[in-house]
């Protein structure tokens, strides 16, 4: 199949069922080989439970404890098969951008309790139903989102785009989120540039709690929270970073980690599926730079630069409700306080949810423009 | 003066004009020496920003970017003065459980704006008023919470009743939260064994769901829900760690971090202070045993023990409302799945708030039931 933007997707199957797709953009003509790894049953995710005291779903995945931990660079699952030792995740020679299902997921289509379920109906429990895929942006092990070009990082869009789509369609999934944990000062346990995409069997809290935000905002203002928040921004205008034909990137007035960043289309649109092919094109330049940025924030001591570590996600409208009052955002967040101090989420944080910043919004968005191209 | 328990509390100023409170089970006849120190003038918290995304307050605290960072033991700001070679914290030559107000604060009374507040009605600021208090535990540097008395203990437990009685009563405080961050993996920058309490100018994020769950109960049971929990994780009985005639503690079951553990009384109880008598005592006996069960938690590689970092922080009612619906509870987690491996929040939890848990809270529970004293 071959999307308008010359995006070609195929799609295939790993040795134990799973889902792959490869999303190309230079390849011609792929015929997928078959993956030959006796990898056995596929790993399917477990239960969740309620938590009565807040409310929220908790998956418990205690198989994840063993999953893959920073392999050697020579077995990396996310290399093509054929550069490494052991065949890889991806049993092609090469690919632009490929996704798969998670082999170790949080949440799949066919979860089940690990046991009977309690009789006692003050504790709820319920398949972790859903979706776990992992986004490989290059088969390039050493590059990073940052220097992928225009075409590669539209071929990105489009397969966030893709999964979006699909992913909103399998029985019981209420929220697509899409993103990228970069660094191992969070945790990244492959190197291998790559994001994921999870597909939860319930709406996330802080999600949650946005939708009530907006709903709350346009029942008192009779207009969009998002939108509200992207003008007063602009006629603020000292936290914008930058300001393109189709997207608006600042440091929000009430940021709360040590770098946070939101990109926001200038256009209301509730999810990635509702951006225009212009919208996607800008992106694709807009988002990278503004990575290439982020990088360099920090000096290192030796006048060296810092790789920041950071999470991106896209906050994309719910699936079955509150469409019409989310304004999509795409969130990058940073602990990194200092070139090498992290902000620890510690008691105020963690207990009870109450954030404690130690830099102004104006001084991030400042620096970022000050580091621009 | 002094309290029937045998604590005496002997208050006095520090150079700055910060209160210090001493509270003492051994030492007598204290007279405090005058803080000599030239601390120039005291640093104030500056301001909160609401993040109209999700409805809360950010305090922004840039100057505690330049708080003390992980001091040489010589010069530890806990230890009675005359212990290193430069004036502490404590002017006086020995404590046995001393609060004081933090030097950079998040929250203080005196607390303003740092500059203008925006003219946009759609950015809201406030002066984080409210208080930062450290509480020494003891005077001890090499000392733990895990390793004191019941008598030391107990006096701890009447410093923390102390100042929640004292900054419910400052004016604009909604809630106080008494915790202790203990070790380097949460950032911990003072290893002398001290906690805090904040006492904010709102309810924190996590208390106010917490507290309209507990309402949604009520409405929907008409019981308590904190005694509902605890009611059904006594049925059940696998998640239960420890249960004394006065307190009982257990993993509850939808637990999110590696480990997790809840302490809560038997008695429908809102906040610490009122705790009788009976209760604090067992308390002052049954928590250090538990900090030291967590200690055992993990075996090192070498066969030696692992310092559990942790997260301990008492979850009391808010100061103004709620209090028929709230139950007393002492959170405990730690970040650390296994002996020399972290959790991190990540995508999943920092971006949306969905967690996802690598272990069952019976295994937890079992675990801190084999290494019962």
């Amino acid at each position: 199949m071959s999307t308008a933007t010359g995006v070609t997707r195929t799609a295939a199957k790993l040795a134990d069922g799973r889902d792959i797709i490869y999303f190309d953009d230079v390849t011609v003509g792929r015929t997928p080989p078959v993956d030959t790894r006796p990898l056995g049953d596929r790993v399917e995710a477990g239960g969740m439970r309620l938590d009565l005291l807040t409310g929220e779903w908790v998956a418990v995945a205690s198989h994840r404890q063993n999953r893959t931990f920073m392999p050697p660079a020579n077995e990396c699952p996310l290399c093509p098969t054929g550069r490494g030792t052991v065949p890889s995740e991806i049993p092609d020679a090469d690919y632009d951008v490929a996704v798969f299902e998670n082999r170790f997921p949080s949440f799949s289509t066919a979860a089940a309790l690990l046991g009977p379920a309690p009789e006692d109906e003050r504790f709820s429990v319920a398949p972790a139903k859903g979706r776990c895929e992992v986004v490989c942006f290059t088969s390039d092990h050493d590059g990073q989102f940052a220097d992928l070009t225009p075409v590669r990082a539209r071929t990105v869009i489009e397969a966030w785009v893709d999964r979006t789509r699909e992913l909103a369609q399998l029985e019981g999934v209420e929220y697509v989120f899409c993103f990228e944990n970069r660094g191992p000062e969070i945790g990244v346990t492959l190197h291998h540039p790559h994001g994921q995409i999870y597909a939860y069997p319930f709406i996330p809290a802080r999600s949650a709690t946005i939708l009530a935000q907006a709903r709350a905002h346009r029942a008192r203002t009779g207009r969009l929270l998002g939108a509200d928040i992207l003008a007063a921004e602009l006629a603020a205008g000292d936290r914008i970073v930058q300001r393109g034909e189709h997207w608006t990137v600042y440091a929000p007035f009430a940021g709360r980690w040590p770098v946070e960043v939101h990109v926001v289309p200038n256009r209301d649109v509730p999810d990635l599926i509702a951006l225009t092919e212009e919208e996607r094109a800008e992106l694709a330049v807009l988002y990278p730079d503004l990575l290439r940025r982020l990088d360099r924030f920090y000096v290192a001591e030796d006048g060296g630069s810092v790789r920041l570590p950071y999470i991106a996600g896209w906050h994309q409208a719910p699936i079955r409700e509150g469409r019409d009052d989310w304004r999509l955002h795409l969130q990058i967040v940073s602990v990194l306080r200092a070139p090498s101090r992290l902000k620890y989420l510690a008691g105020s944080e963690s207990g009870v949810g109450a954030w404690i910043s130690d830099v102004a919004p104006e001084q991030v968005a400042a620096r970022l423009r000050e580091v621009g191209a």
